[in-house]
């Protein structure tokens, strides 16, 4: 587990439950290493580097500030609850770590731009933690999305996110919590179904994003459930569903001329090693209209690491670019 | 071809090109006998008869009220453009034939109401001719949505029909013209939207229906493509999609508290032997939340008899029993 020589170090601001993933994936990304881990309590840091059994080479903190005053840290992974999100990436990019922030990046776009203006002018690398963003798959599906002749225009997207949360999530977990996670589903599950989206239209934005009637809010008015529909000025379509109250659905379905992609499980694929998308091109009927001719087609793609150890490998590069070779931050990678 | 003693002998109103499959399927039941077809001209309903292969035992009309006044006939298969559907299923309920309407029924709920209410005072049976209700993967998957223990309570459904006309059928084809299917995409592929979400949510109608922003709109004033969201008063939701201007898709998902329901072909099987689902229940996450756990299943149904004969077949048995027991017309079979 020692660090290669030019290895961007990182540390991780907090012990939330992802943070324990992400360290795994830091660890198997060839170009980064675990360094440093901070949290409230030192106590707290030990317990949570112990139970996920990190190398004595980690460095435990009792605060956030104490990983961000440690030259020997390149970038910083930033899984706290949404709210402290403004105050953190900002001291972040002010001590000049790069910074790889969870989802959702800020509570409204005001904050994220100064988490982006903040990383900018201190010339760091910002990356949000969008995992999926970063699998073989997604590249392929996009590859196929953006092939005229196989899919022609897009015409709607469609994409629902749940899961059931239980009891115990929904009384006590930071996503109902409209001090920590404000957002609550919207910001959460919604987040992936707004970016699966956007990332289907090549970012393109609405003219019009009108919410689905009657969302389901917690007594203290934090959103557990809601829809909305979104138009664009050439007349294509979304829809999204996001709730913490169903069972677990991750579907995203892209309808266009000539073609269709069809996933369900585009968060998190159904197993690490490989996952699978379908796709159709110029679907019709046998001749009596009795089945379908062509058929849709199963495409499977073959992963050498988790999506989120590509993720990191990725947002690695970039900071190693950054700090070995004085390129620029990737300012697509920010804003998409 | 002879018909058995006591099968149901079934005329056909008009050449419409679905006439040609479900002709097909009426000589598959093995209770019902096509006996007659009428057109506008008998040199139409003569090579409609010639290029499907009919038997000589059916008989050829010039007019469909020759049809209806054939005292061996004792139902018909209406597949006219919406337009003419109420004057053509009440005329055959005056006459004493029972009705296997084409979808959609009639251009609005009055409309339906006189040709139910007509049906109703013959005593004749109705049916509409939504073929994937009788597809034995239709019965299964309200089994498993209906098992609490599998699906829990139901939170949204989900529908997709969309198919690419084409420029012949958007100039020529009778679902774009206000005066003969003037419900458009709507009433053609947006019937079956309807109805999977209705029978989803077992026919409880909804609070609220709201259009998606948008409509797509030909000329004339026909719908091309639209969409909506649909509101039950215990808080669940819908949403549909339909269009004529798009990949071929046929897409129902169903999500419950505790399961979820995918299929991707709905309206018509991909193929026609067999047909499958996919459903989950409980669904979760590995440990370290990098795969799925348990991962949903197939369900794959086969059948002896394809959708649509499994349709006329279930209609000839309750005209059967009218005709031949003194039972009484369907009324669920009518109003569901």
């Amino acid at each position: 587990m020692a660090a290669g020589g030019n290895h961007i170090r990182v540390g991780i601001l907090g012990c939330a439950e992802i943070a324990r993933k992400v360290a795994r994936a830091i660890s198997l990304a060839p170009n980064a290493t675990l360094s440093a881990v901070g949290s409230r309590t030192v106590e707290k840091a030990k317990r949570f580097a112990a139970e996920n059994g990190f190398p004595e080479t980690v460095k435990i903190y009792g605060s956030y500030e104490a990983v961000l005053d440690d030259p020997e840290v390149d970038a910083v992974y930033v899984p706290l609850p949404t709210s402290l999100h403004l105050r953190w990436a900002v001291e972040a990019a002010e001590k000049k770590k790069h910074v790889l922030l969870e989802k959702p990046t800020a509570l409204h776009v005001g904050e994220l731009e100064r988490i982006l203006q903040a990383c900018d002018s201190n010339g760091v690398q910002f990356m949000d933690g969008t995992m999926w963003m970063h699998h073989p798959r997604t590249h392929k599906m996009r590859e196929m999305l953006s092939n005229p002749s196989l899919f022609g225009q897009i015409k709607s997207v469609h994409s629902i996110f749940s899961f059931s949360g239980g009891s115990d999530f929904l009384e006590n977990d930071i996503r109902v919590k409209p001090d920590l996670d404000g957002l609550g589903a919207l910001g959460d599950v919604g987040w992936y179904c707004i970016r699966s989206i956007l990332w289907a239209v090549d970012y393109e934005l609405p003219k019009t994003v009108t919410a689905l009637r009657v969302p389901v809010l917690n007594k203290s008015g934090v959103i557990l459930s809601c829809g909305s529909s979104l138009l664009w000025e050439d007349g294509k379509v979304a829809t999204f569903q996001c709730s913490f109250l169903a069972n677990l659905v991750m579907d995203v379905t892209v309808v266009g001329t000539k073609g269709t992609l069809h996933l369900n499980d585009f968060v998190i694929p159904f197993g690490e090693t490989s996952a699978s998308f379908t796709f159709a091109t110029e679907s019709g009927f046998t001749e009596l209209v009795t089945g379908w001719k062509p058929l849709p087609s199963e495409h499977i793609l073959a992963t050498d690491l988790p999506q989120e150890a590509l993720m990191v490998k990725e947002f690695a590069t970039l900071v190693g670019g950054i700090r070995d070779s004085a390129l620029k931050p990737d300012e697509e990678m920010a804003y998409n």
